[in-house]
């Protein structure tokens, strides 16, 4: 349990075990709280960092504040100064993603190994008006509408429909987070990513970087990630096979053998 | 303009050309007006029926009554049994697909063949709940709620983005259309695809049958359709590239193409 | 049973039917013949022209010559002038489809609609190299060697399995067909593409065009033509479930419905 | 440098690094030495064990012998034997994936996790005729036939034609490796694999199971690995984009962080 401030804002974060530091990235509906289960394996050899964006968990709400994607990327700046971080390496699923890209072009020296699941370098008018939707449902503060009009599109439908039991004990659960904070923060988070688009400046990305997509993604398709991945110098791109948006969440094993395997190489082959 | 009656309620159809019968059944937001630029091509050398289901476009609302998709069966089948009709090719998407292929099993005598775009065989839990995020949404009875967290998803990713201006128009129509009338509409047109489950008995469909899916197909993905295809012998499988769940719209000519290409084919090849 | 001189050389046609010429271009190893049962849907109201390229069918052999795609682009001319038609449309396909797109961009004026199956717009090295293990091959003048270097792999392995029996028969047929004549000309059409390379040129095609590919095509993937696709203007572009190269034998009624379907449409629409 | 008899044969293995071990099994055409560049990534904490079947690098040739698949697996199981071996690890690609799986299925104790790469559970009659193509081409003795009429389809197309300079480097290697001796082991490695059928036998995997596809595989098919995966209970399903049957060759990054990060994991998390 630590803290930060930044910009008189309280940002929170949670050291996990010992080694190079490594920091994972909420998507944007997530938390710390969302990694639980994966602690003990991404933590093995690593000093693991999760950290809340601003209006996440429990680092400060923005209230009555606009902001833009700039503030996470200065808010996790902040923290690795705070941590007196050299070079750590980041995961970042979704809007976890897209800060890390912005974070790993503005601050190249600070960024060992990138790893993207279900990311986008660009919010497409179409990604535009799908979060806009998430706002109009906010909106009304009603749980029930906010769940049925984004959850659903965020597992894959064979995952979503083969799990159905757990997707409704999900639901209970998630009835009681959605509740009117929790909702105005989505709210702003959402609002942060409308003007994103950095496809011009992915080249600018030095990190070894591991693109990851998932086949049944309806939220941010397969072609984002072969767009970033033919625009980053020497990255892999791996996909998931049977998984949607939610990848951490509908294949958690696949997720951890990415990470931990692409880490563990100390040095690139080059065969060709 | 022609209408008929059918349990209490009054059908309206519209009749262009002159040939064999086909009949277009419209997907669950749209009526005879949705084909209004396809009829010179679909009508050339046949009687092109168009004709709303209950609760769309000018047949009847239906106002506190709870129905499954049989009533647009019967529906259905009263046109047909008004207008005499021995046999008559239909051609259905999404929900028109869906009434489609039960009337094809209840009715066989009276279906020539049957041409399904975007369409499922089974409301699963996931596209269930897709629907009651669209019920939330009518609930609102506010037009741009209800346009963002449905629309979008209709789309392909790149078509919404690569024609933007013409989908910000289309916004200000549908404005118009989405009135409290036909929000109440929609939800029970939604409400009636709950329950629909064919999947056991496709194999009684014996109509020479075509199935169309498109490859960002968000709401009835490729999946369904390869379930369908596999299960209706004979049939025949085709893929709109860069085409999402609205494929009538997003790619008119190859709609058209397809429709006449296949009822234009006298007798089936079996080279094999 | 008609034919006219080119170059000293014997070029072989057929014409069924009456109407807009429709004119069919052969795939490397097929002739007049391979077309035998789609002559009655095809020519129902056209005058279908099926044309041997040289050292096809029972166009003359090309003993001794080297050449390249332009000696057939300049037959095909032949073959126009000496009907004295004013404008085709045509169906070419893989190898058919590179001379017809070879032929629309140089007489603009004579080409109707464009239909290309399965076909690239440039030899890569890698299909350059399964050119010469088919040259390779041939140059065993075993029939059996031939077969199994190269047929499988032109058609879809899902396909080739369920069909095993009627490929069993096939086998034999084509073991007649495989002879020293027939091996010798395969070699000089092989050598014919293999400095073909049209990608910067394809944006000069202005006919109407349809692009057909099909999911398991393993000599020209979809890759393939999607960069065609992308290049030509307000090309329309669908795909064959189930399928391999070649389309036409395995999936014949969706080649024959892709053909009629195109050419019948009119007017293009254009909603967007 | 170790060997052990097996049936009066020589099996030749070599063994790097020290831990728990893990065993590669080869492709048809591969042996020790193809592994060399990626033994310090995947001999770090481990175990290695590099092996050659019978008929492959330096383990005896079979000449005058006909076998089958049971062989290999019984081979692999005087190594493991010999070795002194109580669970293993193993990763197989293709014809090694299929060894892997019958061992796994035969000597379910002895195996640890086992990773499969580009192969398949049946060698359909299409899969059979391609290595009867390739026996065919082995019979010219024709290093040039040989490699025109294989190792194309190995590579995926895009691989194959933006590093064409490694290629002919690569093609002037084998010429010398597709000797009278290779391709006589090459004819009945192949001929080993024609009767190979274990779809139904898949079930009886317990191991925990990766199984990897790549996008391009034209020899063992994405197909092939859906159909493992449905079968065998619990596996993990990952696919690397723009590659061919020949991961191992074309992403070699890729491959050794799916083997690192699967053996990684200790305990696999079950969120649903």
């Amino acid at each position: 349990m630590s803290e930060l401030r930044y910009n008189n804002k309280r940002i929170y974060y949670e050291i996990y075990g010992d080694g190079e530091p490594l920091i994972l990235l909420n998507g944007i509906m997530m938390s710390h709280l969302s990694w639980k289960a994966f602690i003990p394996e991404l933590s093995k050899n690593k000093k693991l960092i999760l950290f809340d964006f601003l209006d996440q968990g429990k680092s400060d709400k923005m209230e009555g504040i606009k902001y833009g994607h700039e503030l996470q990327v200065e808010a996790l700046k902040a923290l690795i100064n705070h941590m007196n971080i050299k070079k750590a390496d980041i995961v970042g699923i979704s809007y976890g993603g897209e800060i890390a890209m912005q974070f790993a072009i503005k601050y190249k020296e600070l960024v060992g190994k990138l790893i993207l699941f279900n990311t986008a370098s660009y919010t497409t008018p179409w990604l535009r008006d799908i979060g806009r939707g998430w706002i109009n449902a906010a909106k009304t503060y009603d749980p029930e509408t906010f769940y049925n009009v984004s959850i659903p599109y965020i597992y894959s439908p064979l995952f979503y429909t083969e799990n159905n039991e757990w997707m409704e004990k999900r639901r209970k659960i998630l009835y009681n987070v959605f509740n009117r904070d929790f909702l105005n923060s989505m709210i702003r988070l959402t609002k942060s990513s409308e003007g994103y688009e950095i496809r011009s400046m992915l080249r600018e990305i030095k990190a070894e970087t591991l693109i990851v997509g998932a086949e049944y993604d309806y939220i941010t398709p397969l072609i984002e990630q072969e767009y970033i991945n033919e625009n980053i110098k020497g990255s892999k791109f791996l996909v998931i096979k049977n998984c949607g948006h939610a990848s951490m969440y509908e294949k958690p094993n696949e997720f951890i053998l990415l990470v931990n395997g692409f880490l563990n190489i100390e040095k690139s082959l080059l065969i060709v």
